[in-house]
């Protein structure tokens, strides 16, 4: 079965950056599938990627190798990484970059990169993506063992949100608002049931108060709002065929705070 | 020969839904072959989606299978749908989304999505992309027979656009303006022929005349409003390398009025 | 190993031309695989994708084949081209979006594209890029030689940039503003250094003056603006996680003047 890597940047899509990871990674490995999972991860924004790559990466099938670039230290002292969980391998740079999948598979074991012998030559200082985390990538690819790539390596974990727990209020901030201008916070499903218990939520965001959860968008009249736990297992706020970040103003780090009725 | 799955989406760009629908789908069907159509139809568009799709789904190769995702009705009662025609398959909500494929190819045959065994379990109410149609997609593409999708059913088939054909006028409106500033209209090659036998055609949008159809964009002075039949076969305003759609400021829906010249 | 194919066009994302590409390749040559390098080259700017294509074509594989098209003047009298260089070939309108790689390589040979028998019929003619280049570009993955496309051809090769070498100052321009807001000059790495020798440069943009380069982007502070040898290999103007092209409002076209401290 052909190998699969999958490309997450902050690129964009309008230069050749992705297509020469794409070339690079061709050279050393012919056979394998490329997948674009995005590269409009806001410029240089390391917590946006770190969050958009932790919402899909398990969607892919075991052995997947997740290629991952949003690098505003480029050439600077920073290591290079990779990084395997349980399933799946993950290249980039350490910069906080696998934050999330570190903490969502604390099973993890990473090496940072110092063999060049995996590397292009000459290396560019400003363009470690194709010189050194695409070759890399591809050679995990074509079989190489992560051991020989460099030595063990605690990665840079960063703990860029907060949750707070009170005994009536549960307080958490805004991850990231997707192109349908759902409002998706760090408060997971698991820590927002066991904060409601059986008793309603009431959530508020921007001065905005909503009663309880429903399931899907379309039970909602249109353009009403409301919160549900959405497909990235997540409280979100939505608004039925409308776009809810737009419509509060929200941005990454506006706080949402929940309290219930219970007695 | 490996099975081709296209994909053509609202989701955007700039988040990993589109990447979950690649990873689930390989996951299934390894050796499957992906190909974007377009993540940026309008967001929850679904007269938008189904013209596009309908301009391009019969350039791949027979046996190809179209995933199409426009589902503003996510995790409410609509079903979905597998259709067939004589050479293609379509996977996606039964909202009206592939009324213009099955206007163009009469000969469809199609089955709802009721077996759950081919779908990702558990199924999220708010991504039915990622957990049904991705899924079936995948496994249609492995080789499982539409029949056991689920029993036969009727497609929903919208009646969006509306041409009216007079003695001496022919009305319709426009479907779409491109990338390019073209201006796409509902009024397809044939009927525009018939209509017009031998005489000139007048052609009329948002108060400027138009007299005459041209063969390419090149032949008339920079920036010179022309008519043509564009490449989808349709009747099309477009400007020499300037944006038409701007300069009329025309949207989906504006009427587009044709007369002729005959006695 | 599967032949690779290259796109590269101005038709945007939003509508189905590229897709339409990929299916009429996929019905010629279906094991070729379609790597895209960008379809949001600004809409025909032949000059702009000329430059794009020539960073990145040198990163894939010998064998690959570049698809290439931006075409003002597709149905008219312009012809199409097949260029082979030392590793690669290159498909699309002759209108001088091959010039920067044909000064690369100046060892290239070149074919029109006269023998239909390797087009799709009937050609549109407002989309040679789905009914003559892309199946022209398929049938040469499928093995077909270029000889049998068409005769020798001597392809339009444009002087779009200027450089001006004085004793004391070297004068060129703006060829490109990347997506991070690099802005990259036409003045090559060997020309700078010939230039400089071992004095320290001057760099003049928009009345902004910079001395000397740096190597990479993170050693200057946050927005601080530099000059450096981009990894295209060409001088560029950068700020450090921001935007140079927008704050210094430069764009293509824009002149750059050095000049050196050597007595």
């Amino acid at each position: 079965m052909a190998p699969i890597i999958t490309l997450l940047t902050d690129f964009g899509l309008e230069d050749g950056y992705v297509a020469s990871l794409k070339g690079v990674i061709l050279g050393i490995c012919p056979n394998v599938r490329l997948i674009d999972i995005s590269h409009l991860v806001q410029t240089q924004d390391v917590r946006s990627g770190a969050f958009l790559l932790s919402t899909v990466y398990k969607d892919f099938p075991p052995g997947t190798i997740h290629l991952a670039i949003v690098d505003p230290g480029v050439g600077t002292k920073r290591q290079g990484l990779v990084l395997r969980t349980p399933d799946h391998f993950l290249v980039g740079p350490d910069n906080g970059l696998f934050s999330w999948v570190c903490r969502k598979e604390p099973q993890w074991q990473a090496h940072c990169l110092e063999n060049s012998q995996y590397w292009r030559s000459p290396v560019s200082p400003t363009f470690h993506g194709r010189d050194i985390f695409a070759p890399v990538a591809a050679h995990l690819a074509a079989g190489v063992a992560m051991e020989r790539l460099g030595p063990r390596w605690e990665p840079h974990i960063a703990g860029w949100t907060k949750m707070v727990r009170g005994d009536r209020t549960l307080r958490g901030e805004v991850i990231h608002v997707d192109h349908f201008g759902n409002i998706i916070t760090n408060l997971d499903e698991k820590t927002v049931t066991d904060f409601a218990q059986a008793a309603e939520l009431q959530i508020e965001i921007e001065g905005v108060r909503l009663s309880g959860l429903t399931v899907t968008y379309g039970e909602q009249p249109f353009g009403a709002m409301m919160a549900l736990i959405g497909s990235h297992g997540y409280l979100e706020i939505a608004a039925n065929q409308q776009h809810a970040g737009k419509q509060l103003g929200v941005k990454t780090g506006t706080p949402v705070r929940l309290s219930h009725s219970r007695p």
